[in-house]
């Protein structure tokens, strides 16, 4: 009998909802094998009786974490703890090594390189987003919704301080203290991390990170796994660093953990890079079961995992599912994330978040490439988290973009289902969409472009030797009414062949 | 009989100083050899006839081809082209290909490394220039010069623009277009560079020039070469591309170029690359002489260089001596320059200008370790400079530190001149003082700070296995009591040896 009044305790006075401290404390009970795989929950009536709660509470926080994947319910027969979870082995996750052995990073050694950049229109396309008239994009925010006037003003408070030699000089290579303290706060609070301001770096974008922690982490032969489709710009970053790249497959649940497991039986692994929330560029998240399997699988083999959770901010099913990087208690994982998609692509802020002596390793190389990021933004950015005014801005957009979600899978199941197929993402800022094989995505974006539309021809997504006939379709950066508009332009693109 | 009557012309309309462009003309015959080694000029008087020009305009014309070097009055005897500038071979320098053999650059071929980062006080120290109290630094500008108000307001008028989609977007990873246009004006009218906007890369400080050139150009094993003094941030990222660090002699003129030459004959070398506006540390200016002779070499024996002219709007000698990128017809010269020195080190805009081809391949790397700079802050500078608020900053600036300099190097004599040496230098914002063996600069520098004057103790400048007993002594970031103050400290802390 598991002594669940004992397990779970609320604070009434902590900010965060009871439904959610209970939800938390049940993914932590199921993380840690407390509650095992196929375990019957109480009825909610029982455990509202048992903690004193309102019933609701109880069916609210069931809802939460079933939502995340950790129970499901059977008609009937009540709530269980999911069936993907893996029968957990409890020692390998609560035993937990009181300092973290980041070291470990610090120990897989020094930089390295060879690069062989390819010529992918990826690299050379001209800049669309600055184009007029519709398009479809990667997934680019809607930069009319950032909250531009406050941002105005934070710069100008800076121009107005006191003594310039204190705020224009040479600054913290890790970053402005301002926001990295209001950072930590913020990755604490919503993605159950346990970071301090010294497990920070501010980089520009996600892509300084990437590029950090592949030149710190990868030697030349090294193996390094993504996802069969990727981004480029995490392979090119691997390549560069002289590593070996090997791929997995992908299906509906995101990367396959069972061939991950087969090819660290190959062959040494040095890092694996996920998008685990919703993978690049299918939009798939991954499930919690390969989560806890890749967890485990890291401490193991000993390979470092580089989770890109560049838009986090945007997930439309109840709360998002946390990163592995809050379940990381062997110090596995290099945690990359970015604000060019929750405010605007020229607010170049981005971030790792790693252990300090890993930190600190990143810092001294970021010292002789970029000395040091924009201090003025920033301090603006740090200001913004403050006043508050961001966390405004992720709720505003978050709603907008989910009812631009909505909208656009619902005018492209009416209009085109004969011709894409689809799956509605959980979260994210674009649809992956596949054409049926007769259609020709190329002369398709062509056409659609005579007529106004930019969206690309997916080529970029293509494993080698492989025709997805797929592509992106962000949805986030448009009305409603551009996106019927959108729509209706590759209806008729399509239709022409 | 040398034409001179054909072979100078003056453009009275031209923005440019006729004096000025009579010195330029004259310099570009020397280098062309035209004007050989020790050619004797017509008076002033004569060549004033001969031009029907005012004889003062002459004398001011040979003053300024005198203060560069190209010229030296003899007593009695007349104005010749200094002996210092060895016969040049003119075929090497006039023999201009029609299309900059920029190909060769991208010929040398791809990226690579194998670091080894070293734990110099140098990337560890404390960021000291946002101490209080008093500080002889590295050589950093006066932040309270800056144009902050004109700055604050540029970005203000940024962000009040009409559509943000196309001003908060991605943009383009060169740099925003306006600075790239800006930039080259004012490089070509004060430099004698002759780039458009596509040979600009505008990067964040000059140190990110170097990273960038430094992958793109060398692979491992191969030799750079710097001075035996030099900056380690330039050492750290050739080291960082796998190269080895050969090193050549620095003395009173810049580096050794026939050590260099002889160096040269044992091996291949790859890059050479030199501070030649005021070598760092030392403050020297690479001679005139020296400068021809580098490029030859660097055409004969094919290497690339690698100019680093951070500190280019700073020097005290009439107009200072043009870069060699100007000078380069054959593409041999990656030049580096930054702003971070010319503003404040906040305004992080470097630069790097080379054939567009290179430019292209810097760019392609850029992108996958910082996608674009500031867009914000681009602009900002780019406004400046079109509304001359910039330029007018410059000379105010200029005209500053010139006169810190001189008070500098005066209550230095008058204070400290039977424990330190040093020369006063040309340019640059800093004197480079060696201290008398009897005294402990370390011992000296903490003493100091207990006092409340901060100066480095200089020992990052010692080359591997020696002592060089010398330091920079900032003098532009001080006012004259500032400076006055300091060196009182400075004297109290070596006489308590």
């Amino acid at each position: 009998m598991i002594p669940f009044k004992s397990l779970l305790t609320v604070d009434k006075a902590s900010g965060t909802p009871v439904f959610i401290q209970l939800s938390d404390q049940l993914t932590q009970l199921i993380r840690s094998g407390t509650l095992p795989v196929g375990q019957r929950l109480p009825g909610t009536r029982q455990l509202a009786r048992l903690l004193g709660l309102n019933r609701q509470t109880i069916v609210a926080a069931y809802d939460e974490a079933t939502a995340q994947g950790w129970l499901e319910s059977q008609a009937g027969s009540g709530t269980f703890v999911a069936r993907h979870l893996p029968e957990v082995t409890p020692q390998l996750l609560t035993a937990v090594t009181a300092a973290p052995p980041a070291e470990s990073f610090a120990a897989m050694g020094q930089v390295t390189p060879g690069y062989a950049f390819d010529t992918r229109p990826f690299l050379s396309r001209p800049v669309l987003t600055n184009t007029g008239g519709l398009r479809l994009d990667d997934g680019f925010p809607d930069i009319r919704l950032a909250p531009l006037a406050e941002l105005g003003r934070a710069y100008r408070s800076y121009f107005r301080w006191g003594n310039p030699q204190q705020h224009f000089g040479y600054g913290d290579t890790r970053g402005h203290l301002l926001l990295r303290e209001q950072l930590s706060i913020y990755l604490n609070e919503t993605r159950g991390l346990r970071t301090t301001v010294d497990n920070i770096l501010i980089t520009r974008g996600s892509i300084m990170g990437l590029h950090l922690a592949s030149q710190v982490l990868l030697r030349p032969g090294d193996v390094a796994v993504t996802g069969e489709t990727t981004w480029a710009g995490a392979t090119m970053n691997f390549q560069k660093a002289g590593a070996v790249v090997r791929t997995v497959p992908v299906d509906a649940h995101g990367i396959d953990v069972d061939a991950l497991a087969t090819l660290a039986e190959q062959m040494p692994i040095r890092l694996v890079a996920v998008t685990p929330h919703h993978h690049y560029p299918t939009t798939v998240t991954l499930r919690p079961d390969r989560r806890v399997r890749l967890l485990q699988l890291a401490e193991q083999v000993g390979f470092a995992i580089l989770e890109d959770d560049y838009d986090y901010d945007f997930h439309y099913l109840s709360r998002p599912i946390l990163p592995l990087a809050s379940a990381d208690r062997q110090g596995m994982v290099v945690y990359v994330g970015s604000m060019t998609k929750s405010v605007a692509p020229a607010f170049r802020i981005g971030y790792v978040v790693a252990p300090a002596s890993l930190i600190d390793e990143l810092a001294r190389l970021r010292r002789i490439i970029d000395r040091q990021g924009d201090t003025m933004l920033e301090f603006a950015v740090g200001q913004l988290f403050k006043t508050g005014d961001l966390k405004r801005h992720f709720r505003k957009a978050l709603r907008t973009y989910h009812t631009r979600r909505d909208h656009f899978c619902q005018v492209l199941t009416q209009e085109l289902s004969d011709s894409i197929q689809f799956d509605k993402p959980d979260g994210g800022l674009a649809v992956w969409a596949t054409a049926d094989p007769s259609i020709d995505l190329t002369a398709t974006s062509n056409r659609a472009a005579q007529h106004g539309l930019y969206f690309s021809n997916g080529l970029t997504h293509n494993p080698p030797g492989h025709t997805l006939n797929g592509t992106r379709l962000g949805f986030a950066s448009s009305t409603e009414d551009e996106l019927e508009r959108s729509v209706l332009i590759l209806k008729k693109a399509i239709s022409v062949r």
